[in-house]
């Protein structure tokens, strides 16, 4: 049923579907990060170059695909991306965006079609929160859900395979869990090579550069208990990472949190 | 090409099809285990019950599926077994059988025809051999086959679900392996759930009840390296352990590591 969203600030419960989400978002009713919202549904990172950055970060995500995992690829000039749903409007649908110019932070605007030029390409990359949902219906409990934290990511040693400017070291999100838990995590996640696919790593985090559990690089530390081992996986940190230490000219992204919602549902993501 | 086998001692070089292993050993040619031979082809536990302890036994290993996946199991009193290969008659195609009485062995004969009674079942399980051939052509390295020792398996504390008499701990094999061939080791194996399927630990041995991976229970112990862990899979021994301890008035099974070698190829067990 059509949810009446003509008035100034929408429920998390009225957006169920992702056209809803979108609607509010571009109508200003939604302002918050999108965690939560449109349930099921697919949510992307969003990083938008000039085309001459562009063809150089297509194939930077294509060398990497685990850390990189395309949803969609504009065509230059072209503010939509029907593959992803119905009216999908990247100058619009985003609750929140980054602009940055030579790598430096210079507004977070809630629309960008004032910026928009005519060479611009969107990627958007799939995000740990669809395998999060495999992960929840599969019974696997994951603590920063539970505790309503950010996910713990963190800088490691795993370089990623450079093209052109782009390149840098693979940033990864850590879950704590039983072993049994991640041998059922790792087949989960298997099934999801759109979003970072299975962990590139568990147990010992110096294998893999990462000096202290609990100080993360982003977002927030969670305990790891007796009989829990750290699963880690690729993290949709590390195509921003890469291009903020690139510096292009400009470059707009979604601020943290805040995604491009989809009319994609988890579940197709899924191969069979 | 068929190879001439009419002679005494067929080589391991001519036995590359499941027929041919099967003729030389039922031609007496062939009297050695047969870990090797065949290569590709799939090779099965064998327990061999009467009609009464059979029906017992199929609900044990219906309710195991890890430690007991079932490749086939026998009409009551038929020998031959028509959907793992051609002319596969369990009464002379093992190369060395064990006859236990009351959970005493009794003798090792090479054929069990003059044993054989009109409500006999066979029960054919797979076998690690398999998954360790998706392994290996994974470019996953295993120590105990370079090392040319029988792998490493354990008692545990992770109790099986009995069925009428049949019960006890499950027995695991366990295979060192870098983490990031664990989670890879993990994908391979979950395709193949006829051979034992995906790992049930990984990690800390005392958390199933393992004292000191040096000592296994059976088989022989290998080294783990640094930045290894312990990888466990559900293992076959599990119901022959079952066996031996219900303590049947007649069980036949294969000899260890004498198996039955069937048609099937490997990669047939595989869902894709």
């Amino acid at each position: 049923m059509e949810r009446n969203l003509d008035r100034a600030v929408a429920s998390a419960e009225e957006l169920m579907t992702g056209v809803a989400a979108r609607r509010a978002i571009r109508a200003g009713q939604w302002t918050s990060h999108t965690s939560g919202i449109a349930p099921g549904h697919v949510q992307g990172n969003v990083v938008i170059l000039h085309s001459r950055d562009a063809d150089e970060f297509l194939r930077f995500c294509q060398r990497n695909p685990k850390p990189c995992p395309l949803l969609a690829v504009s065509e230059p000039g072209e503010p939509l991306l029907p593959t992803l749903g119905e009216d999908v409007d990247i100058r619009f649908d985003v609750p929140r965006y980054r602009v940055w110019r030579k790598g430096e932070l210079v507004a977070e605007p809630t629309a960008i079609d004032e910026l928009w030029e005519s060479d611009f390409v969107t990627f958007v990359i799939g995000c740990s929160f669809s395998f999060e949902q495999g992960l929840l219906e599969a019974g696997i409990p994951l603590r920063h859900i539970a505790q309503g934290r950010n996910v713990a990511m963190y800088r490691t040693n795993i370089p990623t395979n450079p093209a052109g400017k782009f390149h840098g070291p693979m940033v990864v999100s850590m879950r704590p869990m039983t072993a049994a838990n991640a041998i059922r995590a790792i087949q989960v996640t298997s099934r999801l090579p759109n979003v970072h696919g299975a962990p590139v790593h568990f147990g010992d985090p110096a294998e893999i550069g990462i000096a202290d559990l609990a100080k993360p690089d982003f977002g927030d530390a969670v305990e790891i208990l007796p009989g829990e081992v750290p699963v880690f996986w690729a993290c949709g940190v590390t195509p921003q990472s890469a291009v903020m230490e690139a510096r292009p000219e400009l470059c707009i992204t979604h601020a943290p949190g805040f995604m491009l919602v989809t009319d994609l549902l988890n579940h197709q993501l899924a191969f069979s």
